[in-house]
C-alpha cells in the first residue's frame, strides 16, 4: 500500500480506509498507543494497537526515536487531542532505537545549547522541525515574492577575487600548501601559485555583483550564503548565514523603501496564512521562555502579535535628522536611560534607539533614511546637502535593524571621488566603476539577513538556532 | 509618470495612450528609430523620434549601451517586426556610453571567450540575457517542483570540517597567516588556533547533512553552491557551482527513479512553457552554432526538440548488467568504433556508451541502476548480490549524465564495514553513521548540477557561459 504523509491523512475524513503510515515514534503509552510522526507536519498520529495484537518482542521495540511502519484503518478519534486515528492491523520495525542510549526522550527536556551539539537530531524535535518548516515557507515565499513581480534570481560568486566591499573581515580560500607556501622574489606569499592564481575570499555579499545584473536585466536578486571571519561570539552573528539582497535599475530611496515594505509585509503575511500550527507552537514556546524572565524584560507583543504588528501597519518613514531631534528630546535620553545619549546630529544610532523609535514613539515598523555619509558605505549616493546619502534602515519590533540598503551612487566621478577620499583600491574595482561609465543609471538595492528574519518570524532568540547547521568562531561540526 | 516594463507593454494593446519606458539602447538608426532594451524580455522596444525634434547634442548621446528615459504615446507600428512602439513625446538620457570605448558594439559580434573577460557586461547581450532569463526559470521552477510536494528546503553548510565524502579535491578555508601559521609541538600547522578549532574545506556536497534532515521532516531538498578544487579546465567543470540535491526518507531505489524522472520532466516542460521566446532564439543559436560544424558533428536533435524529447519520453529504465550486455552486442563496440572497447563486467561507463544507449538504442532518456559497489560510493546501499550497489544515474541526449543518486545504505553494520574496507575517518562520520542508530528508515536521494541543467536546457556548450561569474583555474576575477 501506498504511504500517506500525516499531514495528508490528518486532513482525511475518516471512513475506516485502510492506511499506510511511516514515521518515528514520538511516545508508547500502555502498551497501545503510538504517537507517529513524520516530519510533515508538527501533529503527530495517534496508532492505536490492539491489546495482545503485537508479540512482546515489537511491543518492547516500539520505543521513542524508533522508526516504524504501520499500516490499518483511519477511523474518527474518541480520545482527546486528535479527530482520527490508525487501528492498527500491522506494523513492523524499520529501525529500532537504543532508550538507554538516544538523546532525546520526552522525560528530560534537553537545552537548546545541548541540542546545538547533536544537531543532527535536533530536526526531530518539535521545536526544531516547526522553525525548520517556517525557514523553508521563508525561503520559498522569497522566492516567490520576487518571481510574481519579474525579478531575476541571480547566483553572485561564493569565492571572490575582489575584497572592496570592506564589509568585514573575510575567510582565505586556498589551495596553497599551508606548511610550505611558495614564496615570491621578495619572500611574500606568491599567491600566482593559488587555485585561482590571485588571493581569494569567502564573499562578504552580493550587492556589487548584483548591481552589474541590474543594469542589464533591470530587477534581480540574490539569495546565497556569505561569510563573516569576525570573532563574534554573540546570539545574533554566524560566520556562514544567508542573505538575500534585490537589487534594481530605475529606483530611488523612495521606491526602494516601499519595495523594501511590501517585501516585509508580504513573508509575515505568508508566514501567519501558511505556518499557522508551527506558529502557534512557537508562540507558545516564546510566551513559557519570556514568562521565565524579569517582567521589565518580556516582550510586550506575542510572537504572533509582532507579525501582526508587521503585516498590517505601514512604516513609518523618516530622515535620520527627524530621528535624532525625537530621540534627543525623548524622555530616556533627558533622564539619561538611555546607555548610549544622544546628544549631536552624526552619532550612529544604537539598537535601544531604534527600538525606542518603533515600539515607544511611533509603535510601528520605521524606515529612517538619508544617513550621514560618514557612517556609511562607499557606493551609496550622495545627497545634495554634502552631508548625508540616501541609506535607508528598516527596523523592527523586538530586533532593530532588519533590512539595510541605499541608493547607489550612479554618478561616475562622485563614486571614484569618495573611493579615493577612502583609501579602497580602485583599480580592484574596475569593473563596479565602469557600470557608471557605460549607460548608468539611477538604481538602489537593500540586503536582508535570512537568519535574522527567521529570528523574528519564529521568536528563536539565538541565530544558532534557526539555520541547520551554525558556523561559529570554535564550531563547524558536521 | 511611472515606467513601465517592456515585457508588459509589448503585452500592450495600443491606443495611443501616455507611457514612460527606461531601458539602455540597443540600436539607433536614421537619427529616428531607437531599439531599448530594459532587460525584462529579449524583444526590443522601437521608439520613434520626429524628425528634427530632438536637439543635435541629444542625438549624439543616443548611442549603443547609453540608458535613456522616454516618454510618448503608445501606437501600433506599421513597420515591420513590432506590433507597437512609442511616438516620442520626450526623451533624458540617463547614463552616457561612449561609442569608442564601449566593447559592446553591433557591428563587431564578440567571441564567447572575450564575453567571459567582461562578465559585468556580458549579461547586455541577447545570448546571456536569454541564458540568465532561463536560468532564474529553472531556479524558481526547483523550488516550486519541490514545495508542491511538500518537500522542505534545506540550507546545508558550505564550510565543513567533514571531508569524508571523498567527491573530489578540496578548498581549504582559514584566518591564520599563511607567512606566519602557529604550529604544534611537533611542527605541523596547529589548527586548533584556526577560526574554527580544526582544518575546514568548502563543502563539495550536501548529502550527508541532508540525510540527518530527511531522518527528521521526511522529504527534503537542497539547493546551494558546492566546490571542487580540481584543475579541469574543461567545458565541463567549474571550481563553484550550484548543486540540487533531493534527499527522501522511506523512498526505495525505485521511488527515486520516479521522483528524477518527474522532476527532470517537470523542469523542461516549465522551460517549454515559460521561456518560449528566450528558448527560440537559443535554439536558432545553436542551430547556427551546429551548421558552423563539421556534418558528422552535428546535433540530429534541435535544442527545442532534446526539450521536448525529455518532457514527452517515458525514461527506460535498466539495470547497469543489462546495459553492458547491450554494449557488449552493440555495432560500436563490435566494429572497435567505441573508444573504450565493452568487454567485461565492472567497468564504469564512459559518454560515448552512455550516449549510445539514449540516442542510438533506445532514443529515450535512461536511468541506470544496480552499478557495481567497486566504481560507487561508500554511502550506497548494498544489494544482496554481494557485488552490486541500488546506485542510478540518470542519462541524457547529448550530455550523458545528468543525475547521479542512489538508495542509501541504511543498516548500521553493513555501513561501518564499508566504511572501514575503504579506509575512511569513521570518527569523522560519527553523526552520520547514528542516523543509522538511532530510528534509522530506508531512504535515497540523487544529485543534479544545475549548472549541468542550464547547458542542456539553453543549448549552450561551455559551462563557463551559463553562471554569471564562472571560477575556475586561474580566474576569479570580479
Amino acid at each position: 500500500m501506498k504511504r500517506i504523509k500525516i499531514k495528508e491523512l490528518l486532513a482525511t475524513a475518516p471512513t475506516g480506509q485502510p492506511v499506510a503510515v511511516h514515521g518515528w515514534v514520538r511516545s508508547f503509552r500502555n502498551s497501545q498507543f503510538i504517537s507517529i510522526n513524520d516530519g510533515s507536519t508538527l501533529q503527530n498520529l495517534q496508532a492505536v494497537v490492539e491489546l495482545n495484537a503485537l508479540g512482546e518482542d515489537t511491543l518492547k521495540r516500539i520505543t521513542t526515536g524508533a522508526c516504524i511502519s504501520v499500516s490499518g484503518d483511519l477511523v474518527a478519534s474518541l480520545g482527546k487531542g486528535q479527530a482520527v486515528e490508525v487501528k492498527v492491523k500491522s506494523l513492523e520495525i524499520l529501525g529500532d532505537c537504543d532508550p538507554e542510549a538516544y538523546p532525546l526522550q520526552l522525560k528530560n527536556r534537553p537545552s537548546l545549547e545541548y541540542l546545538r551539539e547533536i544537531a543532527h537530531l535536533r530536526s526531530r524535535t518539535n521545536t526544531f522541525s516547526a522553525v525548520m518548516r517556517v525557514r523553508h515557507a521563508m525561503a520559498f515565499a522569497v522566492h516567490k515574492f520576487f518571481n510574481d513581480r519579474g525579478f531575476y534570481y541571480i547566483h553572485t560568486p561564493v569565492i571572490t577575487g575582489s575584497d572592496a566591499e570592506g564589509a568585514g573581515a573575510m575567510f582565505r580560500v586556498t589551495t596553497l600548501d599551508p606548511a610550505k607556501p611558495p614564496l615570491d622574489d621578495k619572500g611574500h606569499i606568491d599567491y600566482k601559485e593559488d587555485f585561482f592564481g590571485r588571493e581569494t575570499n569567502l564573499t562578504v555579499s552580493g550587492q556589487l555583483e548584483g548591481e552589474t545584473y541590474a543594469l542589464a536585466l533591470g530587477e534581480i536578486y540574490t539569495f546565497g550564503p556569505t561569510f563573516r571571519a569576525e570573532n563574534s561570539n554573540t546570539t545574533r552573528h554566524l560566520a556562514e548565514f544567508w542573505m538575500i539582497e534585490p537589487e534594481m535599475a530605475f529606483y530611488d530611496i523612495q521606491d526602494n523603501m516601499q519595495l523594501a515594505q511590501d517585501f516585509l509585509q508580504f513573508l509575515t503575511r505568508y508566514a501567519l496564512d501558511h505556518c499557522a500550527e508551527d506558529l502557534e507552537f512557537l508562540n507558545k514556546r516564546a510566551l513559557e521562555e519570556d514568562q521565565a524572565k524579569p517582567q521589565e524584560q518580556r516582550s510586550e507583543l506575542t510572537l504572533i502579535d509582532r507579525l501582526k504588528f508587521v503585516a498590517e501597519n505601514d512604516f513609518q518613514r523618516l530622515s535620520y535628522t527627524e530621528a535624532i531631534d525625537i530621540l534627543r528630546n525623548s524622555n530616556p535620553n533627558k533622564k539619561k536611560k538611555f546607555q548610549f545619549l544622544i546628544d549631536e546630529w552624526g552619532t550612529d544610532l544604537q539598537s535601544e534607539h531604534e527600538r525606542y523609535l518603533v515600539e515607544k514613539h511611533f509603535k510601528k515598523p520605521v524606515i529612517l533614511y538619508n544617513y550621514p555619509a560618514n557612517i556609511k558605505s562607499f557606493y551609496m549616493r550622495q545627497n545634495e546637502d554634502g552631508k548625508t546619502v540616501a541609506a535607508m534602515d528598516v527596523l523592527f519590533p523586538g530586533i532593530g535593524e532588519i533590512i539595510g540598503g541605499s541608493q547607489r551612487e550612479e554618478r561616475y566621478d562622485r563614486l571614484v571621488k569618495r573611493v579615493n577620499e577612502l583609501g579602497l583600491p580602485e583599480k580592484d574595482l574596475w569593473w563596479y566603476l565602469e557600470l557608471r561609465k557605460y549607460g548608468s543609471a539611477p538604481h538602489s538595492g537593500f540586503g536582508l539577513g535570512f537568519e535574522r528574519l527567521i529570528l523574528f518570524v519564529t521568536g528563536m532568540t539565538n541565530i544558532r538556532d534557526v539555520i541547520p547547521f551554525p558556523r561559529y568562531p570554535g564550531n563547524a561540526e558536521f
